[in-house]
Formats: C-alpha cells, sequence, structure tokens
C-alpha cells in the first residue's frame, strides 16, 4: 500500500514531454467490470485509471454509485495491477476515509464552485496529492483559477470537459480555446476529456486526438468492458478494444509532433 | 483565364484522402501585399489563396475593403502562379462582376442566414462553383444546412470558424463537436478555421493541427506578409514564415492519421 | 397617399411618455387577412400594423412570402384604416418599390450585420424614415450599436427579440438586461418583441407585461385572425381577441407605472 | 423562538394572490448593520429578511461571511422584528447548527448541483421548512427540477437569478422566459432575483417591476444600509430608501394586475 510518504505528485504525473492517458469506466459498478478494465488497462500501458464511487447525477433517481462499497475493489486493483487511482469526491467526508487508496482525487464538473469541498480538499496541508479540478460548464477560465486557488494551485491540473453552448449539437462543446488560454497563458497543466463534450462513444476518437494535436498535456477517457450495459454514461464509453485503437491514435499524433513540431507556441 | 466550362469543382478541391489547405491574407490591400503572400504559398505548394476584397466590419469606421479595385491583382495571381481563388461575396451584385476571377465564393459568418444572398449564389443552375458557407457563430447545425440547401447542399464545403459561447477567453470557441456531427451524421465537407475563433495569433498552430486530427477536411488560415500592419484582423493573422511551420505540423499530423488510424469513425 | 416630406419620424412614434404598441401578422399572406388584422387594430386605437412581405426563413422549403403581390394590400390599409405600415426589408433592392407604402423598414435579426443593407437604407440622406433595428440572437451590445451606425444612430429604434442561450427552454431567451443596458447607458429607444423569445401564444402576455414595466419604449406583437392556419409562426401569433387582454393588460401596468414610478432609473 | 412545530410552511409564504417580497443585506456583516436593515424592512412591511453568514466566493481571498458568529444577531432579529429568516446553507454541517434560526435555508446557484447538499437538505423528513433554490447560471429547466427532486418538489420555491449567456451586457441575463415555463408547465412557485443579474443598482428597479408583471410569485432583493461600503457585491445592493421607492412601483404594477388582468395565461 502506498504510505502518504510515498504519495505521487503531480510532477510525477505530468512529466515534461510526456502525455498523460487515464482511462477507466465512468462508474465503480462490480469488482469483475473494474478488474475487466483494470486488466485491459494494464496490457496496454496505462498507469493511471478513473472510477467514480459517487456519482453526482442530476435526478436523484439515477444511479448514485456504489460508494465505500467500492473502496477494497479499487485497494486490490492497486495491489494487483500497481496501477494509480483516480477518483471523484464529492463530499468533503469522503476524503479521510478514501485517502489511502486514491491517489489523485478530483472534483468534477458540477462542484467546481462547492467552495467548502475545495477547501476540504485543500486540508491542513499534509495532503499532497495531485488533484483535478474538472471545469463548470459554464464557468470562465478566471473563476476555474481561482477555484484552484481555493486548493492550491500548485496541487491542481485542470481539466477542460466540456461547455454548454447556445449551439450544443452533443452533450456540450470541447473548448480548447478555453485549455489553450490556461495552458498558454497561465503556464497550469490542462488535460482534455474526450467523453463528456461527445456524449457518444463514435466522437471519442477524433475528439480525443483533437486534445492530443492541441498539445495539452493529457486526456482522461471513459472505458467500459460493456458499456451498453452500463450504470450511466452508457452512449459515450468505449470498449477497451476501441480504447486499444485510439490509444494507437493518440500515440501516433503525438510521435508525430514530438519529432516536427516546434512546440514553442504552447509552452 | 478560366472559362466556366474549366471551372473547378468541390470534388476537385476536396479530394478523398487529401487535406485542403487554403491559405492568404485576411483582406486584399495592395498589389504587392497581395503577391508576396501567393509568392510565398506557391513556395509551398499551397493552391489555394483566400483573400477577401469586400470587408463586413462592425462598425462602419472600420477598413470597408478595396472591393473591385483588387480583382485584376487577383486575377493576375491566378495567371502568374495557377492560384485558386477564394473571396467572400457580401452582396449579389458583387457575383457577376467577379465570376470570371473568383473560383471559390464564400459566404461569411454574419451573413450564414443572408437568405437573398444564398439565393443569388444559387442562380440558375448553370453556376457550379463550389461555396464555402461559413457558420453563423450561435447558429445550430440544421440552421447551417438549410442554408447550405438554399445554394445547392452538393456544391457546399461548410467551414467552422468559431461560436460565441458564454465563456469565451478567446475571440470564439472552435467547436470541433459540430464540425464532427455535419461531417459523421450529414456526410457534409467541412474544414476548419483556426484564425478567427482564436483571435490571436499565438494559438493558431494548436487549433489548426486540432482541425487535422479531428478529421476535417480542411483548413484556412489567415497568412499576411506582415501582421502588425494589417488592416483588418492584426492580431490573428500569421506571417508566411510561421505558416511554413504550421503547415509543417499539418502535414506531419496528417501523416501520422494517414498511416496509423483507422478512419472508420468518421466516414 | 403619404409622400416624403409627410413621413413620421422617429420622434413621431417614439413619444415621450407613451409607449408605442405595433401589433400585426407575422407574414402578410392574403388581402382578406390583412384587412382583419387592421379592422381589429383600429377598433383597438392601435396605429401602427406590422406585416411581412419577404419573410426570411432557415428552409428553403418553408413559405417566403407573397413579395410585392402584398404591397397594394398594405397600401389600402393605409388609405382606408390610416395605418402606419411597419414591414421587414431583406434585399436593397426592396427599398425603392416599397418606398411609398412602407413607412418603418425594419432589419431583422438575421441581417443585423448584413452590411450592405444596412449601407443601402442609410441612402443618400433623403430617407428619414424611422427604421427598427432588431438584435442578432447573439450580438453583443456594442455590435447592435455598431448595426446601428450603418444606418444613422437618430433614425433607429432598436428592438430586442431574444438571444440565443445555453438554457433556452423557450424559443429565444428575451433578454431584458442587454434593452436596459442600452436605453439607460446609450440613451437609446428600445421596444421589445415578445412573441419570438415566447415562440408560444401562452407566454406572450407574460412577456409582454415584463416589457412594458421594465420601461422600454414600446413592443410589436404578433397578431394573427387565424394563428393555427398561419403559413409561419403559427404558435407564437396571438388573436385579435387575445391581442385586446394583452393590451388591457398593458395598459393597466403602463398607467400603474405612470402614477407612481419615479422613472428617473430609466431616463 | 420558533419551534420546528410551528415553523412557516411553503403554503405560509406563497399564499395564493399575494406576491412575496424577501429583503435584506447580501451578506450579515455586523449586528448594527443587520438591525439597520431589519428596521426599515419592518418599517415597510415586509416580513422575510434575507442575509449571508456564509459567503460562496469565486476568489478564497475574497470575504468569506462572519459565520455562526452572526447566528445569535439574527436570533435576536427574529424576536425584536418577528422578522421570518432566510439565509443560505453552502455545508450540510451548517443546517443543524442554524435550525432553530433560519425559517427559510437557500441553496444557492453555484450549489445548485451539489447534490450531497441538497440530500442533507432533504434530511429525515422532520424538516418541512422551505427550502428556496436558485437556478445555476447554465442549468436547465430539467436540471433545476431534479435538483428540486432531492429535497423533495413540496417544499422547494424555485428562484431564477440570472444566467450566464454569450452576449452578457450585465452580471448575468434575467431568463424570465425559463421561470415563466417552469411555473406554467411544471405548476411550481418561482420568485426573481433582480440583483445579481443587474450587477448594478440603477436596474435593479427596471428588473423588479418586469419580475412582478411577469407574473411570478415574488422577489428576493438584495438591501444594505451603505451598499458603498458592503464586503460583497457593493455595486448591485440598493439602500433601504430605494428600495421604498421600489416597493413601491411593485406594489402599483401588482395592482394594477389585480385589478385589470386575467393571470389565465399562467395558472
Amino acid at each position: 500500500m502506498f504510505k502518504l510518504a510515498e504519495r505521487i505528485t503531480r510532477e510525477n504525473l505530468i512529466k515534461n514531454g510526456e502525455f498523460l492517458v487515464i482511462g477507466g469506466p465512468c462508474a465503480v459498478e462490480t469488482e469483475e467490470q473494474v478488474r475487466k478494465v483494470a486488466s485491459a488497462l494494464y496490457d496496454l500501458g496505462i498507469k493511471v485509471m478513473r472510477g467514480q464511487l459517487w456519482k453526482p447525477r442530476s435526478s436523484p433517481d439515477s444511479f448514485q454509485g456504489v460508494g465505500l462499497t467500492g473502496l477494497p475493489w479499487l485497494q486490490r486493483i492497486k495491489e494487483d495491477f500497481g496501477m494509480i487511482i483516480a477518483t471523484e469526491i464529492v463530499d468533503k467526508d469522503q476524503i479521510e476515509p478514501t485517502m489511502e487508496v486514491v491517489d489523485v482525487p478530483w472534483v468534477g464538473s458540477r462542484n467546481m464552485q462547492n467552495f467548502e469541498l475545495l477547501k476540504a480538499l485543500r486540508g491542513n496541508g499534509t495532503d499532497q496529492r495531485p488533484v483535478i479540478l474538472k471545469r463548470g460548464a459554464s464557468c470562465t477560465i478566471d473563476e476555474w483559477l481561482q477555484s484552484a486557488d481555493y486548493i492550491g494551485r500548485d496541487r491542481v491540473i485542470l481539466c477542460e470537459r466540456g461547455i454548454r453552448s447556445a449551439t450544443d449539437s452533443t452533450r456540450y462543446t470541447l473548448d480548447l480555446n478555453g485549455a489553450l488560454v490556461v495552458k498558454h497563458d497561465k503556464r497550469m497543466p490542462v488535460i482534455g476529456d474526450p467523453s463528456h463534450p461527445a456524449g457518444r462513444a463514435d466522437l471519442v476518437p477524433a475528439l480525443s486526438r483533437s486534445i492530443v494535436a492541441a498539445g495539452l498535456d493529457g486526456l482522461v477517457i471513459e472505458v467500459h468492458p460493456d458499456p451498453a450495459n452500463a450504470l450511466s454514461d452508457a452512449k459515450q464509453q468505449i470498449t477497451p478494444a476501441t480504447f486499444r485503437e485510439v490509444l494507437g491514435q493518440i500515440k501516433a499524433v503525438y510521435r508525430a509532433m514530438d519529432l516536427s513540431i516546434n512546440r514553442a507556441d504552447l509552452s
């Protein structure tokens, strides 16, 4: 088991010249389901797995997550696959009980301005884990960074996951412009989420490639062994087989950029 | 001189498996200026040049374009460099006088629902030139396609050039989601414009690469020999030297996709 | 018949301390239809009738208007009812043929940045008719005023008709905030259109009252003798009978404000 | 002191045919400050006072509220003026300690989808206090109602406080359309907040009148004895003197509607 002293830091995750890929299911549903994903990710060399124990849902009648029940499942995945675990924290009372298992807590889009949660994640200064902060669907760049300040800007990895626009033709609109502005002008690490803006699996590969090509620092992508029967986000999760293809595309684009592109415009 | 019978068609421009790159200044300012650009484009193997004779400007006090004065300059560029000429038509009375020089008329964002202009571009059926239809900044996919129907959907190349969103951190927000939906669901050719959504030159390379990586059919990019002194869009135009670099990036990403990416998700 | 010299001016229409009410059908369909409306308006003391000869439609397959065919119908309504006629001009070539009949040309939302049309409406300075300029659905206050500058700011009556927002629960969102800003900060006359933002007849009364109560200078409302069979905007047009009720509500609110409200906050 | 059994209910607050007016400062700053407001409200016959103990602020460097320190001040205002107290709850741990003093808890815009807070406000069923649920700045009507379902739809009073739009000319855009749709189609009580969408005091009277005229069930308005020196929202709070005028306007418009308006279109 990781001890606090051995915890990964933001600098471990976002290494200079590498591209962070986080994969995993929208929600942790069963131990079998998460192990299937973890195994597939392991085979592909992916080291960070996402998976939500608690699901913030628009409607109280929707699946709300397995909660702490799933924590030992994630613990065993850490032990068996050496996987780094990222999960969403939706309440400050979840921080302490999950502390030993969760390497990378994240704050979801709907909680980007839940300031009590942000303060709790800052804690008393001993917790140095990196925190992924997803952008609220209609929040400005300044609001996003101010929310990062609540946690501590040096621990935060920003995540662009789509804005709500007046002309949405998909679930959300991926805002690469906003992501580039925080990266370029504010020197903050930014990763992209192709799954939520797409809202449909068939557009995930194209948005994933565009995130790499824009020069962002990584992406987090929803992967499920059986998307059609997922308890949430069924339409936008991709299978491990598709993920393997997307990963090939991501690597190809990334390598092409490494070889031939002066990244001065982004750094 | 091209005759109507020799005109290029949409199929010539958007060839299967190739990526269309259109470069050129925001506005045609002087013959010397456009020749400089044309020469630089020629050296880079670019075959289609953009340049506006008429400039739709928010304020009546801004530069409105040189109008027909610049037409012979474009004509000589066609003759000397074999360049295909794309320019914006902002009034139906401009169609006839420019017919012999302009290979690819385009409709700007602000005129996407200027239906009288769209009807005039449809004409009587003898004009088979491809028409680029830029998307209105808050228009839906359906409205965009219905505007294409006014011209004739088989002649139109759609161009995503940024939407106006509630959280704009740049001039506009490039909407790859919308572009992918028209391409994927409607099987229409779509190119992207990285210059207007960026509104600043330093973000143009990143947005250009993301347009290629998303799998769109091409892009149109503003190139000016001396952006700082341009009469319009001074902040977002790039120099021929930067364009050469961007073109290298575009090609590298495009080749990477050709070699390794199953484009089934987009076609 | 009005002669140019007898034309009404903006100051005639927007009188200090009065509230301008313009009623009439979305589109002029038949002479019988417009006469029915004109007669109903006349009975209610309404002096300005709206009615479009040309209809800008998103789809080319939708009803496009009767065009010049309807002009004599409007002429006879002027003669028989003394009605002031407001109609949309969608092309510069329509200005001259309609000059003698149309007292108040208007520019629709989709043409707010059709600068060639705006320039043509400015004309050579002899045309002093008031022009209603509807706001584009995603245009800023500055863009709206700059478009007014193309026509001549002293002739223009601005009309707020709804913006396109990320959370539209109706056809558009009535933006009273924007209307108040142009009125308050820019001292421009602004009227409201309750019909298009509502997109449904049952919300028109409430939005009409809110326009009056906000202190705007008037409103333009769609009235049709048989909305269910209207050739356009069937869902949002109200009958003359409902219009009579709405007019009573408007007057009651307006009188309440006259008697008791210090309008200093708006003037 | 109120006991739980004597608590007001939603039906007490939103009475058929009456219009609810809630006034009070953005934030509780000092006992003197809130007593000044309470006294002014009392003199005007206002029975419900707002005032935030905790302030959710975009930046961690902004004033965060006096917290529980201010609770006895509010308690004494209840005792001395018989005032009903409404305050924002930003964390579930605040519910219990404030239970005896706070008659009407509210959920702010940024927490509309903080589902853990919503669940805590539902509690175990013994708490029957009305809860004001402000709309998130880019949330749809459906999301708003689903959030109400977390608390219990029969206890919730919805509050429209402005959306973030692509063309904001003020702090937010008051969305009467959305408010009317929830009232009309969903039969939910809806009040309006003129202060936050305005973001400037001089537009508050006009927006207040438009909220009444639209037929909403009430409004909540920020009143401060010395707005220029307020610790938050300094620009948009109005003085008790201005509030007296606005209240006169509200009553005049409301009475005009009572006397002459068939409210069938809204009920």
